[in-house]
């Protein structure tokens, strides 16, 4: 109820603050039997870590992820998974100046409204290391998926104005170049506006990506808790994040029926779409297309140029968000947007399971009647 | 688990298909002595009743709802509220010659691969009548939010190309034009271009824009469950919603921190934002401002063009989709989108109750040890 | 939250009071493909209509039940299955004299603590006539359990001092008695009993005994979701149950572990136990025995001898509970208490099916990489 | 839904094996604002850390508990209170002989069967050392209850045949034996029951009775969650408790009416119960009494006497289940009651919140519409 936890069967808690001891996810809900080691999930978080390019803070966390349950013989157990990063690089000091003053642009209004005080020591449950338990957990339901044969994959599709258009993707690309975008040219170039952004105190934000292949139709229940509206939770959840569309999104709102619907055919017993409008979903549930979304996410708040505000105390006052600070979260936010997307569809597709008595038998041969 | 109940505390389960006896919704947790009548929810269902207008279908439904528990003497008990809508037309031999076909752009195909068949006399359970019960629910909640207050309102923003700029508002038009608009002679121009479309057996969307007024600041959980994530849930699990933001949405992945954060300041004592970019969040939470997001609605799937598709026998083959169709769900889901909003500001509302010590001692006087 | 709802997977919503138009369930999450009829679903209605036999309410309902969705050419669709009973014999004015005091014994003081007022036309929700939507939502349960070939059965073990031994069992004997004793002649020495206590204007209890067989090992989840666990709650959450036992239960504890303990053995490849004083359960999971739990129902409260209470002004007074009640409700609770272990049942069926990678395998065939 | 979780709004979710790293839990869902610290939470561990007695293992066990997040200088913050405690005696070598066994009492076998294999090196999941995640959380929950009055206390009512009377409860003598029974003479020949029983290579189990004080009125929700079924399924969940029961329980389905009922008096405005037979809950809701629930514990499965049993190869065999095991789990058991009981609580309490309009309106004045 307090919103730590995602998910119904393949479900997450996570727990930690930016300055606490440590953060950290507990994973209730995986099948036994699915492959995990400490490697696979730092994997995942070696790519969310702060330090990887000169566009990200220089924060100095190494984030070694701790398999503390849950694991046995290098298999799930069936029973819960707990990970522990242990907090490294605090420094609390850093964070001191802005205890008694509401950053614009962050949590730190509400959340004093909401519990009466706050950890001033940063940005506390709401900073972004909170997202270290989800690309863990993420990790884990991504080795699930896997195991079924699909395939979840987030990059960047635009930075600031810089975006990189479906037709010039180079998907190979994306691991070349520090903003995971599917093209190093536009890239370059948005590499290039972050660092004048830099220069004048300010930030930016941009869209991430992500697609699934190998989803079977069907997943995704048909009324509240649709294939969209459990990833618009999911993906929305991530701090910053102020948009979600599933393919076309927005622009389908300005299209019509006859180009927006995708028609049907079948080729060699199997059922296509000639086109993909609909990114991969047809009322709530896959369609057995790849399945594309996209998060639109602001700039980041962290700026070091002098704001107007407002202290604890109710007074005007001025502010400079000083520290260290990414001028845009998107690079790393693409692993984290790729883990939401994995666990909503690890939990889906295990909530899809009991759909038909005819599957519920291919588990339980009924036994005769004596 | 299979997504029929939405909320954690004030929370609905709807029920009922298209071409069934009826259509239903029950609510539990909502608080006991909130005046409710018939009368209140029938004004909701009214607004997304069909033959409302020309543009919607012709389909004869009175929509009248019964209520058969929860209420005494004109007030909520604390018991689940059942409300019971029959359905009337039900003409089930409109839909015979779709039943061995597949629609492109409905859930057909994704249904029948997840249940292994389907009732395939119409939309069945993802038929746009489901949102009936979301709407009664959706009354009851604007009932309790008003004891609080608290004022929901959604409004067609733009049909096809034709937007109504902010600047351009005029809320008193609304109710004046039969396509809900804030702006009459944009709403007469997206009229003529529906007409239009009518006549070519084609079919549009458009955006759907709701606020709210009178929230309490904190109001949303920090992580999984931030408004701006339950928001995207509630509003995407609208059938035909591809795309949702919160505040700037997706303008913001293309600005700078120092335009898009909102600046604070106290006036008589009272923090106030002097812009709004955030739609009223920050953090995840309620920020005191007016809470600003928009729903992208598809084209009517339902077009009587010819199509391509494939049959149940996975045969390829044509469809023409005749009957009784919306030629743009936009006007009767605006009410689906207000109702949505409303029923996750409750459950909010009622879940943030607990969130200090001090709030939980206004209820509960501790009892002196003896 | 408010608790209407039963079940994760497998699960129902109940709504209705004593005194409005009716009384009914939303069962969401059967698998599709179940058959179901309104026939089958009355058989276990009427187990607890009013009115079988001298020991029950003359309160004159037909209990008829309708289904309102979710059944589709005589099988579940995979939608919610919705039941309503429509109240007849409603006759509030018996209720009158009793509105403005708390009966001993009854609901009628919390829930007004509660909730501020109630509905003082009888029981309200508190009524025994709540329990409709659980038999309804427990018949479905039951088809579905007939499918995987498991059979759960209730019966009436004692009635007030009245018990019978398991070595006396007759089981075809059950429904020859309108106790539901598995033998006649402790059900007449019963009946006089009852027959003595109506002339005393007073009233008993009994203990009701559950079996289950055909159930696979492994049912349940080790830890908060122990099939005990479950069970105890399903079954102390139906009005008037004051505890509840699996297996030797409470004899249990004066045991020793050398007796207590159910030794394992092999024969032609299955496991068995030699004894079953675990009731069919180990570590919170099916052992693959049979599953055996009781409940003790307490004595009806209602009763027409003088009793002191407080009235709603807070002052001393006397109350005689007039009106049509049963001297003991176990007969018509065997059946609640059957479809509480069915729903239970079925739902934990429904949740293990995810327990191992090797399950969710026999669903989703992998796809293979292109 | 694998049941590592518990709780509605006060809510734990816990994790950890015997022979793992470590045993934690996440807290999610405490009020911001109550007073914690490690010392507090050690004193809870402390009642059931192994090595206190002569009867409990010798297992060597610091449990110390660390505090990971959710405080800050000494109070709740109102986000996740993640809690660790290192398992430090593993010794796996003592369980190597049983890897291969199932044995009697146990979960191996149903474990097995469930996941298709299982951590051969102990209890696992399903060791009492799981406990220690529902004690730290018991204590946080302890603490909130605290804050508003209300008193929560466990004790052994009986070892196997000795019980003590309610007649002669000396409450101030719970503290001063081993067994926590509250008179010492019973406790002396308990013990020597106890020391009986290990030169027989034999165990017992006993009854725990755990009562509250200081509830308001009104807590637990009439239907499924009713007090009586959650803290049903709250004791139910701990290992080896096969019974519970409320207030008079078992006996109440042989008394009668006219004696089970409470009758209700006034005194000074305040409304009582001459006589507590319902235990403190009526319909399901607390009633303003004493809440007095017992737990039947079985005997402790391991012993080290020779019993059949089948080996994973589906052999039969024997197996003597040598360690370090408690010949009695009840007085370790004691405060695992106490601390469910206590997490029961506390999460109704703050479920029973919203219950009344007039209390939603005491956290959220209404704004005036502007």
């Amino acid at each position: 109820m307090s919103g730590s936890t995602f998910g119904s069967i393949f479900r997450i808690t996570t727990w930690g603050e930016s300055h606490g001891p440590g953060i950290g996810v507990v994973i209730d809900g995986c099948p036994a039997g699915v492959p995990v080691s400490e490697n696979d999930i730092q994997n995942y978080l070696d790519r969310r870590k702060p330090g990887q390019s000169k566009y990200t803070t220089k924060r100095n966390e190494s984030d070694s992820v701790e398999i503390l349950s849950g694991v046995f013989e290098g298999k799930t157990t069936g029973t819960p998974i707990s990970l522990l990063v242990r907090n490294q690089d605090q420094r609390s000091r850093d964070y001191g100046s802005i205890a008694s003053m509401f950053r614009p642009g962050h949590a730190d209004y509400p959340f004093t409204e909401k519990y009466g005080f706050r950890d001033y020591r940063g940005g506390g449950r709401s900073s972004g290391r909170e997202t270290i338990g989800r690309v863990a957990g993420g990790a884990v339901a991504s080795l699930l998926l896997k195991e079924l044969g699909i395939r979840v994959m987030a990059y960047t599709k635009s930075i600031g104005p810089f975006t990189v258009s479906e037709k010039d993707y180079h998907m190979s690309e994306i691991f070349e170049n520090p903003l995971y975008m599917p093209e190093n040219t536009v890239a370059e170039q948005a590499g290039e506006y972050i660092a004048s952004l830099m220069a004048e105190k300010d930030s930016c934000g941009g869209v991430i990506e992500c697609i699934a292949e190998g989803l079977p139709a069907g997943l995704g229940e048909p009324v509240f808790d649709k294939l969209d509206a459990l990833l618009a939770h999911a993906v929305m959840s991530i701090g910053s994040v102020k948009g979600v569309e599933i393919g076309d999104g927005f622009a389908a709102a300005s299209s019509r029926g006859s180009v927006n619907n995708d028609p049907f055919y079948a080729q060699n017993g199997v059922i296509h779409k000639q086109t993909n409008h609909s990114g991969g979903t047809l009322g709530g549930m896959s369609d057995g297309s790849r399945l594309v979304l996209r998060a639109a996410v602001k700039p980041t708040a962290s700026i070091a140029r002098t704001q107007q505000t407002v202290n604890t105390a109710g007074e005007n006052t001025e502010i400079e968000v000083l520290g260290r600070h990414d001028p845009v979260i998107v690079p790393r936010a693409v692993v984290v947007v790729e883990a939401m997307t994995a666990l909503t569809l690890a939990d889906l597709l295990l909530r899809n399971m009991s759909a038909q008595l005819d599957h519920v038998k291919k588990i339980y041969t009924p036994v005769p009647e004596v």
